[in-house]
């Protein structure tokens, strides 16, 4: 199945500074910015695109349950994923188990844009926390 | 100047098990493999290429002095960096410089294919490590 990188997802603190170094440095434009209450998000979000390729910032909103927040304790601020972009999740997720490849326990969910994502296990990755993600509603 | 990725940069200790993951799990295609001993670099590199995005493997060949070893030391295995390509390097770098956006001292270099590439200082880009590279042969 086809594969292609969807976002790179990165760790910040100050979002707002992050926000102005992609659009002001790099040329980027800001397409939203929201908050996800979400378990296992807890973050403020800045998606910005530049070019074909977009960014996710993730700002946590609470400094103990947010797995950002615990992100940046254990291995500071950076590249937090890799989104690739699967044709159809539910096979996708059929291949990986054909692997050995296990996901990270309690990730699936459909986000607001109807984006739907679990995360690979990265003890499986090699150490990269990579996402894998459809959009079941667009064709 | 447009700014597009050029590729992502990895930190593994096994590159072995991590080409095996990027081509069996992602589809994706070793193009080449190699070792620099270049000071700032000293790591084995592999080049993978899923579609159209490019994934760069480096896993140190010497512990203490490879800033690849530091890196996977203080933040463990996972994404390293994010290379932007740019029109023309020098030009980009007056960019920077009206900006103040520094890079880090003693990382410019041209590597064997002709990218020439410098790392953007972390403390100015909200601690993501960013790359930005040109090929001056090509046009």
């Amino acid at each position: 199945m086809d594969k292609k990188i969807d976002h790179i997802g990165i760790a910040v603190r100050n979002l707002d500074a992050s926000i102005n170094f992609y659009i002001n440095v790099l040329g980027g434009e800001l397409l939203e910015r929201y908050k996800s209450e979400d378990k296992g998000v807890e973050s403020e979000i800045a998606v910005i695109e530049i070019n074909e390729d977009r960014i996710e910032l993730l700002s946590p909103t609470n400094n103990v349950t947010s797995p950002i927040a615990r992100f940046i304790q254990q291995k500071g601020k950076g590249v937090h994923h890799i989104a690739y972009r699967v044709d159809n999740l539910e096979i996708a997720l059929e291949e990986l188990n054909k692997k050995g490849i296990r996901t990270l326990e309690g990730t699936l969910r459909i986000n607001k844009h109807g984006r739907r994502l679990i995360y690979l296990n990265p003890a499986d990755t090699e150490g990269t926390i990579i996402e894998y993600c459809d959009y079941p509603n667009k064709s």
